[in-house]
């Protein structure tokens, strides 16, 4: 089966979508596999499996590889004697801006070209923060309070201590801070938005539980991977995470009960549905006071959860058979015709 | 002021985009315009200004004219002596899908190329009218209840006759239908769906009073646009409001208190801040009882609602003056290499 991981991107994600392809790439030995890197200035070129190094993308030895151009249908190579069309579906593996803003999606749809990875309508509510809570309050799914600050207005805080500075749009913990006391905050929220003009603030508690879960829909059933309890340290900064995305053994099922692990499906139902078909996601809870609260979604996770599964590659088969693809509607000019008629030329 | 102006789309509007675009020709000649066809295939043409009549595109006369592609910074055109670029700014005058959706809007930020028109959050939030719901709850703007529907449950809708039924994600009145009695319902939820796998009721008031109100921020400052109380028919179906797309005489002032109007302004910047920058905006509005509700956003409304402006130019040259252009990351690749030095490799 063949497949294109899609990865770079113009991220500060950028160098852990190159950890996530080269892991992906061990992983998925089953797939006749193409690699597709998309560098900082949005320029394609297509990689040679071989040269999956992380140094080819550091050195800058991915410039003397062949461009590609994106048209419909297909990544295209032009050659001194023709095109070669690269038309396999795509695994968008592009961490964070471009990859989860909803642009790559986008792309890949204007141009339809098959995909796995969040549409552009579920990349919204999973890159901004702001809106993945407008999300679980539509359709009740219980997450944090939180209060979104922008550079201008920034000022009275009521959520006490303490609390957790987010960048509204980034991943892997840039930018973000755990703030304990009032004379930390002012230093926590530069940090933040150095990053971004939005800001969310949350209560952090202190040894909350975390589980993730990831899973997909294919052929209108869920699929879910086991239950994770990530590594409690306070939370992980972005040289652990970066670490994190090249994960790729099995990680053990974690000890919860058969009643929250059902909690835990049903709540990444509620998320999941309808809203992102096509991808294959991580939704990370919080459980306070046994309810579980939606933490963050991960339409691209890192590696793509591979770990989590029992048989990964088996898997991406299933959601690879079952991708939503977009119908465009026929145009025949009927109002125009009819106008002209009417008018009489 | 160089201006390219971008209609046409796979869409079911597409035919008043191109009047659209027919009438902004006349509307804008102190610019200097390019004209830019997307046709229901996703193929661009740049099409010569004289040629810019509905049966050029209705007789399939725009194959005849050179073909686009669209790369950083610009649409090209290539020749048999090299490339030609159009790189001025954009105007997305493609309404409904791929103009509307965020399609256009992620393709042109991708390519860095500046445009008027919603960004992609923007996009999301207004095309489908579940999530302006959403926006308006977040936001406290007020905007009449309504129950979401889609293909499979349709059942017990709660909502007191007359309703009136739309498919989520379509403008221009396409699939939208009046029910006043319980056994219409069926037929206008099958003319609904044909459309959309979501529908949405709300309640149809008889006789309400609507006002829209277009507008744009620019430089930090709101600029907005008469009050327009728009003809009173039940609702303007498709072919009127195709008519309607080609407006260009400017109306009347509504007769509106100045505390109505302020209302409405406020309003307005409730929906737009933030969220709409870069593009000019039409917002209608229901008023009962003295409170003012949203109906629904036109990000791109017919023609830009020139008609609808004392200075449409001017207003249009303050705008471009002002769009927000995406900022990229730059990549050094530090992780990588502290990581191989680490390896020492």
């Amino acid at each position: 089966m063949k497949l294109t991981i899609l990865f770079g991107g113009a991220s500060f994600e950028h160098e852990i979508s190159i950890v996530s392809a080269i892991t992906l790439k061990q992983k998925l030995s089953k797939f006749d596999l193409s690699f597709v890197f998309c560098d900082q200035d949005h320029t394609f070129y297509i990689i040679e499996p071989s040269k999956m190094k992380a140094v080819t993308f550091s050195k800058g030895l991915h410039k003397k590889m062949p461009k590609l151009s994106i048209t419909n249908g297909a990544f295209v190579q032009k050659g001194l004697l023709g095109s070669t069309e690269h038309s396999g579906t795509v695994l968008n593996l592009i961490h964070g801006a471009d990859g989860e803003d909803g642009s790559i999606a986008a792309l890949l749809d204007f141009f339809s070209i098959k995909y796995i990875g969040p549409r552009v309508d579920a990349s919204v509510f999973s890159y901004d923060k702001r809106y993945t809570k407008w999300l679980c309050k539509a359709r009740g799914i219980k997450s944090l309070e939180s209060e979104s600050l922008s550079t201008k207005e920034h000022s009275n805080i009521k959520i006490p201590y303490p609390i957790i500075v987010k960048p509204a749009r980034l991943g892997s913990s840039i930018g973000v801070s755990i703030v304990r006391e009032e004379n930390k905050l002012d230093y926590a929220l530069e940090s933040a938005f150095e990053f971004d003009n939005n800001v969310l603030v949350e209560p952090f508690i202190d040894g909350v539980k975390e589980y993730n879960l990831a899973g997909f829909r294919a052929n209108g059933k869920f699929h879910f991977s086991i239950v994770e309890e990530p590594h409690k340290e306070e939370f992980l900064d972005f040289e652990k995470k970066y670490m994190d995305f090249s994960r790729s053994e099995q990680v053990l099922n974690a000890d919860v009960t058969k009643e929250l692990e059902l909690k835990l499906r049903a709540n990444f139902e509620k998320v999941y549905k309808d809203l992102f078909e096509g991808s294959l996601i991580r939704c990370d809870f919080f459980v306070v006071n046994n309810d579980v609260y939606l933490n963050e979604i991960n339409p691209i996770p890192g590696s793509m959860a591979n770990y989590l599964f029992e048989d990964f590659q088996g898997s991406l088969e299933m959601l690879i058979n079952s991708l939503p693809h977009a119908k465009r509607p026929k145009v025949n000019y009927e109002y125009i015709h009819s106008i002209s008629k009417a008018k009489g030329k």
